[in-house]
């Protein structure tokens, strides 16, 4: 069973606490594991992440609406969090898997934390879900400064990294697929004073980099609440 | 402003009417246009489908789950839901979009009819948007027949064409792009008998035609009320 204290971290309680208990066991470790939980949970954030940036951008278009989302939603974002909430130390994990490390596995861990707020949705709907978003979320809502808004994700990290005398990021490519007219461009966006690399995938290399940037700016603005210059 | 006939239609009493007006009008037509509010409602959508997916089809793996909501959030399914409203009639168009046929493009209704959700959404939260969208698609839902859970939409679609003496479908590979590890199958399911051809795109060929085939099942589904052998 989950600890309470983890329960309390959650910060839901459960109607039907085995809906937790479904949402915590990985497929190598019972018949009733988390993924139709999962596949509602991701819906789930989408759709209160998408909430969300519409009202902290009314001036955005779409396309910056969405590179914002991604940034919030993404594997590297759910595994931080996740680790935030020690859930490592709760998911049910097969055998093979606890030997190779499975409980610190980003994508383990971002699939059973969506698989949670797929429990709390089903548990007692939408809003107690978004209010349990919206508290482990805190901090990544509080840093959608409305100050950045309408600069591009580029613009943004280059202005955080300027402010803090950090050397401006490198874009690489890391790969091409697909024929010429249906291109998809991989980049990777490398902060090496930060040991920091994202990557972004897009259908223009433009759209690639803001993606891969985005991460960034996620990452380095999560990891940091002091002033400039420290 | 859009029609009160339109209004009854969608089925929600807008506090703020100006955000159904917003969700009407094509970014051709004005710069207060719907592509926000779309983005809003492509997730809200999504959440809702999910959550009636899981519920429908308590048996079902994930990628059943998926390939079921593929087959209801598609650009077919919402024009022809949109062509259901009318609502091409109360789409706000630049003249050049009038003149090129705008008011009856999949996608321009695919989005416009997306907007509204959003709309509902944030004028009155997710329960109102809720069931704005089940009332739209209450004849889908219904054919989300419990009867053919865990059967795969290829056999599904089989088994109700062959009720009706109808043809089986083909299944055509129309495109693969990418490179040898992370190719792209792109599958046409054609059944002439019925003038359908759907598409889908997986990784696999089979991922491919499974989403070809629930499009087409659910075209089929959607299009007759009446019982197999007529």
């Amino acid at each position: 069973m989950p600890s309470p204290a983890f329960v309390d971290r959650v910060g839901h309680a459960f109607r039907r606490p085995e809906l937790l208990l479904q949402a915590l066991t990985h497929r190598s470790h019972g018949a009733t594991h988390n993924e139709r939980l999962e596949f509602v949970g991701d819906a789930v954030l989408n759709c209160v992440v998408a909430a969300v940036v519409f009202e902290r951008f009314p001036d955005s278009p779409e396309g910056e609406l969405s590179l914002v989302r991604a940034s919030l939603v993404n594997r590297d974002t759910l595994a931080r969090l996740a680790r935030g909430l020690a859930l490592g130390a709760e998911v049910l994990l097969g055998s093979g898997e606890v030997r190779s490390g499975g409980d610190d596995r980003p994508s383990i861990l971002e699939n059973t934390l969506e698989a949670i707020f797929g429990a709390v949705f089903i548990d007692a709907g939408f809003e107690a879900s978004r209010i349990v978003i919206e508290r482990i979320y805190a901090t990544e809502f509080a840093n959608l400064d409305p100050a950045t808004q309408g600069k591009d994700p580029k613009t943004r990290l280059q202005e955080w990294l300027q402010a803090r005398r950090i050397a401006v990021p490198e874009y690489v490519v890391t790969g091409i697929v697909g024929e010429a007219h249906a291109q998809t461009f991989t980049i990777e966006c490398r902060i090496p004073a930060l040991a920091i690399a994202t990557t972004g995938t897009g259908t223009s290399r433009r759209a690639a980099e803001q993606i891969a940037a985005a991460l960034a700016y996620s990452r380095v603005a999560a990891a940091s609440s002091g002033a400039p210059g420290g």
